[in-house]
């Protein structure tokens, strides 16, 4: 497990602020291992990543608020901390196609995926066989036709009991509510199994086959209350030709969206994504 | 040059097709070079593209049609035969940007685009330089506000003059009337700078950077009067990052647009591509 | 399953063949589904497959090889006949690293791999949770330094008792023997991790990283007795960056090698490779 | 024209450094445009690109070095200061083939390319057309057998007179004696159209089409003395199949080669590339 605290930054593009921000880590005594940044020209922007041992770091991360906040205060920062020692809690949703989460929880058995994943909801039992296989729990919350309230109360519930900090929609045929999104705010990861803003919306790869396309896409992105709307996180397509029946798109889909998926959580648990407009910045 | 014939043939998806085709060719003494064939499942239709070697070819091309009506009559064919000792006139269409304009040039020279290249239509005089480099000859038509119909007479008027076969836009800027499109139909080529049918329209990489989407795209389409809902003959894509700004992603798609024109024109000229509903077979 | 009969044929290049192959089908009202031809300039071969509808399909296939005989013997074709009804049977080769394996039976079991997949071998136990969850018979047949030779004797007696069509080695860490290898002749597939012929033999990520090459790759290709010299079936490559250590090589590197090994056997089961020198043929 | 300073160091990985040059930079009020850096583990290095605007800079570039060298000394820095305003003078070397040429200069043109171009070094006459098109003289100097000491005594004094800072081997077929590279080390960028280390020396398409891969490739590099063992720039590959032959293999393989030496050239004139071992770091 690393031993590292992450610092991640948005704030009015200035002079000075790399030099504010490594000038304290180093009063420190921090021995940074990643540092990135971006400034966005259009929106006067800056974003900044900062990755460093805490082997060594002198000051406790209990302290750090406290610390760091009239620097902070002084750039008008918009900031927040992680400690990788906390592996963020995941919960993976499913419905019948499993590709997805089978393919998350081999990634994460093998530990490409350094998070806790304390449980599966499903709302069709068919997931069953792979939390047996990997030891993880399945709540099965079925959603019949108008009872998503209900549903998602109890989807929540669980949530907050689990202290859960991000949902993987992995291929989760429901539309998630407003209500519930807003208690996540980019902290609900979805694969939307088309090149968005293509093919918004049910049936992308019917409607791929239909209009002829050379290349089919997967994108995931985090979920907002506008559905495929939300900022793309990853996207990735693959070639396809008159010969592909629409069972072939299905079956090159599967692949592409089982790697954008994958990216996209690896990324979020490693905090190396920040969200500005309806953008993200990914982080080296 | 090539000494080649190519039989491009839609029918009813039938038993004996292919043993009537062969054999038809076969009592001529016609040494096949590639066929290749497509069925299509859902509207139960038959693809066919047979190309074979003229030298030792016992029917001369005026009898073809006689001799080969009785068999297409049999199954319902429609069908087309192409002389490649006749190369097809192609007319090069322009406006400012002239990536592909010269890139199509100089393909040409290279000999990678086996066809003849008779004039080139401008509604700026920019491209003339390209014009006299390559001893190309240059229309210039200008199309000022309201006066469409008139260019368009023009421009059909020299089309018609030259014989020409296939228009190809490369990035003119112009939208071409539904009375120009129904004179060459399936016979001009579009690059359109997005990966259809996202971004539909205007300013593609404008609304892409605005979208934040990870990969940007082009396509090659045959022009309907529908606008960008034309037959799609090629696409691809290139990967981007919240490091490219606006500037970045029109010098990419630059590249973009270059691959997947030429690659549309080359298939055209080698007679490899059949539209059936809005979409492409590409034979190989 | 598939009701279908393949007709694969090698034979020198000649005028007619296509003509007397798809009478010969036409005469028992064979259905084709789909036809593909290769001619290789070089060599002056013909390559071609056949796909047909056995519905209605007027000749026993056990009469086939007396019928077609004559007409293969006058254009002197080596060829062999695929009766889709009695899918493939393989066995996979496995060692530590499991994803390919896990990846190969997932496949399998959503249908996209349509053959039998009677055994496992493996010559370290890690495997035999998957034998468990996919209920397919593992055989821990330990390979000790110096005895090879009767570790292979028991795997060919597995072999010949399962009446195995295709050895896939998914990671298996061990060179088969000239002798083994002979018995399979391009019925063995290997996934070697590089693009080949780059970092032939041990550890090619490592000699990547070295290298300091900015795309990896992945081979998957019929073993023979010279080492990462057989033909190849499939590669794929990724793009890596200086930000990448050898750990990320390794993790992007399991996802190619899934790909290629799955579509090299997806291939092979479908009858779709043919091989001539050194080279193979994929069908569409 | 850009306003803008780069600064690029290479030094032991030690705390503290990204707080140094930070400080030292805001005391002189830069405003930081680019900042990357990058740790290299195994070799306990740190390298680091900077770039800031000129406009307000408030120390006098001539000024430079005298107050930087402290901090430096300090942190065993190597290091050098690029002054953006002073665009580097590139020399085109180029032989037959004239694809490589025609689009560097073409992207020279359009500005993708913010460098000076002041000569062309060809041993053929054959690119006389482009150097009278795009105004760029050309120096004819064949590289008779024999004679290549002499030949490149022209060379060297040509670059010499003309302050030439890079190199660019643009598919120019002469091996360039260890005397010649070792005056420009890593300033002489050489294309090699394979995927590097496969088919390092001479006819590489001919034996990818003979070893039947299915990706070809194209590698950008600084040349060394040691051909096609320099530091590896870009790579990138494109598929191929049985069908493509020989020709077919050097037409894609036209474009790869474009696409991955004008990128290498790019990044070289921003500034954007260091060399360590035989790797090479591209800064965003």
């Amino acid at each position: 497990m690393k031993n590292t605290a992450v610092l991640l930054i948005t704030c009015p593009d200035r002079k000075g602020i790399v030099a504010a921000v490594a000038e304290f880590l180093y009063k420190f005594d921090a021995n940074i291992l990643h540092a990135d940044q971006h400034q966005d020209a259009q929106g006067k922007l800056f974003l900044m990543r900062v990755e460093w041992d805490l082997t060594g770091f002198a000051l406790d991360l209990a302290e750090f608020s406290r610390r760091f906040s009239p620097l902070a205060d002084r750039f008008e920062m918009r900031w927040r901390l992680e400690d990788s020692r906390h592996p963020l809690r995941v919960a993976l949703f499913v419905s019948k196609y499993d590709h997805c989460l089978m393919d998350l929880l081999y990634r994460h058995k093998t530990g490409e995926l350094p998070c806790d994943i304390p449980l599966i909801v499903a709302n069709h039992p068919d997931a069953q066989k792979w939390s047996d296989f990997y030891g993880v729990p399945l709540h099965l919350i079925p959603v019949p036709a108008g009872a998503k309230d209900e549903a998602e109360k109890q989807q929540l519930d669980l949530l907050a009991a689990e202290k859960i900090d991000l949902v993987v929609m992995a291929r989760y045929m429901q539309v998630l509510s407003k209500n519930f999104v807003s208690k996540y705010p980019h902290r609900v990861i979805n694969v939307h199994h088309s090149f968005l803003p293509a093919f918004v919306g049910a049936k992308p790869y019917h409607r791929a086959f239909e209009r002829g396309v050379k290349l089919i896409g997967a994108t995931s992105h985090y979920a907002t209350e506008d559905l495929d709307e939300g900022p793309i996180i990853e996207q990735d397509v693959v070639r396809i030709s008159h010969r592909d029946g629409l069972e072939d798109l299905l079956e090159k889909g599967r692949d592409l969206e089982k790697m954008v998926l994958s990216r996209a959580v690896r990324w979020h648990i490693d905090h190396r994504i920040l969200v500005y407009d309806r953008k993200t910045v990914i982080f080296d």
